[in-house]
């Protein structure tokens, strides 16, 4: 299918997009971009709308300083989110279990009616938060969505966060639940969802298990990936000011994962995947937004895959902010990036 | 593949996304974004990082105001843009010869190796240009660089432009370039190919297609196409005076467009596409830049077209304002958005 002339032309485009960073000698002029009002898009649903309506996030550029600091904002977002979070539980009519796997904690999800094909499949879901904030039932909402909206069993990963556990223990959590679910599923059954640091940690998984000689999934799915926390990227700078859940990268997310690194290189591939070697990689659906912070983000893997020949597919949803697509299931794009999302592990994860 | 559930969430998806706009009563608060100093991303090639650096285009924002001074402007960028597109033609290896089909003027293009597999294939070129300009060899290096890179023989449409001819002048040119190809070559084996305008165009002509009751194309590649000339799509504000190709939409694009159309009715689908049906139509592959003008009326048509089932793949490349993914086979990313489109056809056109 693919031509010896077009690969050959694939495999030049390779090198330059190995996730390095090219030198600027001399620096070139930045563009000045002057002060604009942006109205609020009509070419989204009217859900969607009051969205993108909302101000920035409160506070976004006062993150604790503190560990106490951190944990007594996880605390309260998990507290807010509680109610919000039973009743999309009610709504999308799936069962949630709390349990253990592994010694981690986790949540079993279950839909209404487990598709006839997914039967023996099962999903692994990471939660997002900047690896700081959403523990325990926080994590949920996107657990749920692709649960009920995908027909899948999902198990939902309460991984451990500072200030009780910092790197690598998220992401030791993760690999621990994915070891036991592949101990007893074929990997080829199994599919990674994660969204923001989740979506950074699926991808972080996929390199962790090829460290340890693991199988891979079937598929991942990353929605708008921290894929680099290293402050590059250029929709940091272009999103700005603009993304009204991440605002800016002087915000409280960058903050978060240097507390959750704790001194380690944030250019660790374990921590900014896109500097990972991804060959090998199953086929990866990627989700953004016009408006997110991680447009860039999102895109440069995608390209890093598609560079590498894996399968990879990439939705961007207009006039949307980081992680926007999966705020509530009652509004039509997130229905419909998990509908998307639910097709792609349908058509990718082994029968 | 797609299964009961999945398809019935898909389908509600539909209703919102079927290029309707929705009123805002009351209208919601825009976002004031602050005045930003956004530098040259370091995340891309070197020769790429020249094209962002480079200042806003020239005069963005005086446009001409007589058909005669549009016809100097296209006059004066064509005589410009000759020796490079020689240049460019030289270090691709293609033959360009000009000619007539159904009496519209083309260029037959031809790379240096067909590849077996499209032997028997064709693709035919509509170039960009807000509809009014890159006459001539200007229309020419979206059409050498697919078939250098992708291994085919392009049909280049030279279509008649204003003053010349109005509104539906280009589309019916195309039509009849079409028409004359399926005559000879199976249209599944046809591939249509087109940016800005020309990615406008070859989406017009599946609605014109449709219309006349022939047969669709088999694949199509619209990059960052024109698909909404109302001034309509998030982007138009996000990155507005970032995109340093079309800079605004208060700028010479949607200043030709309107000149094309001659008071005609910008909704008019076969102006405006994202407002046509667009059910039934062939894969097709979509490309835009996190910097574009048009990203949002390039994802707006993604998932319009993913919502009807349709097989659509989207890239987008980190840094690019409108239509740099094919500004000179220098640069790499280039190049890979070529190979990209290339595969795209070469997986779904027929052998």
């Amino acid at each position: 299918m693919i031509s010896g002339v077009i690969f050959r032309v694939a495999a030049v485009a390779v090198l330059h997009s190995a996730g390095v960073a090219f030198a600027q000698t001399p620096p070139l002029a930045p563009r000045e971009v002057p002060a604009k009002t942006i109205p609020v898009p009509n070419t989204v649903s009217p859900e969607l709308q009051q969205i993108i309506a909302q101000p920035l996030r409160t506070a976004w550029n006062t993150p604790p300083t503190t560990p106490e600091g951190w944990k007594e904002l996880a605390e309260s977002i998990r507290a807010a989110a509680a109610p919000n979070v039973e009743a999309m539980r009610a709504r999308l009519k799936v069962t949630v279990e709390p349990g253990t796997m592994a010694g981690v904690k986790i949540y079993t999800v279950t839909p209404e009616r487990v598709l006839p094909e997914n039967r023996d499949r099962v999903l692994v879901q990471i939660h997002g938060g900047c690896y700081v904030l959403n523990p325990a039932e926080a994590a949920l909402p996107e657990a749920m969505l692709i649960s009920a909206i995908g027909g899948y069993r999902v198990i939902a990963v309460d991984y451990r966060m500072p200030p009780e556990a910092y790197f690598p223990a998220a992401l030791d959590d993760a690999m621990s639940v994915y070891k036991d679910v592949i101990a007893k599923t074929d990997p080829k059954r199994v599919g990674l969802i994660g969204t923001s640091a989740g979506g950074a940690l699926v991808l972080e998984m996929g390199l962790r298990a090829k460290q340890l000689n693991l199988p891979l999934p079937g598929a991942i799915a990353s929605g708008t990936p921290m894929s680099d926390s290293t402050k590059t990227g250029d929709t940091f700078y272009t999103n700005a000011m603009l993304d009204n859940v991440l605002v800016s990268t002087e915000g409280f997310c960058d903050a978060a994962a240097a507390f959750y690194a704790k001194g380690h290189d944030l250019k660790d591939p374990l921590i900014s995947p896109i500097y990972g070697d991804m060959s090998g990689f199953p086929p990866t659906i990627l989700t953004s937004g016009t408006r997110d912070l991680l447009l860039s983000n999102t895109v440069r893997v995608h390209r890093k895959l598609r560079n590498l020949g894996i399968d990879s597919f990439l939705q961007v949803y207009e006039g949307q902010s980081h992680a926007q697509y999966g705020r509530d299931d009652r509004i039509p794009e997130v229905r419909e990036a998990f509908s998307e999302i639910g097709t792609f592990m349908n058509s990718h994860l082994k029968k």
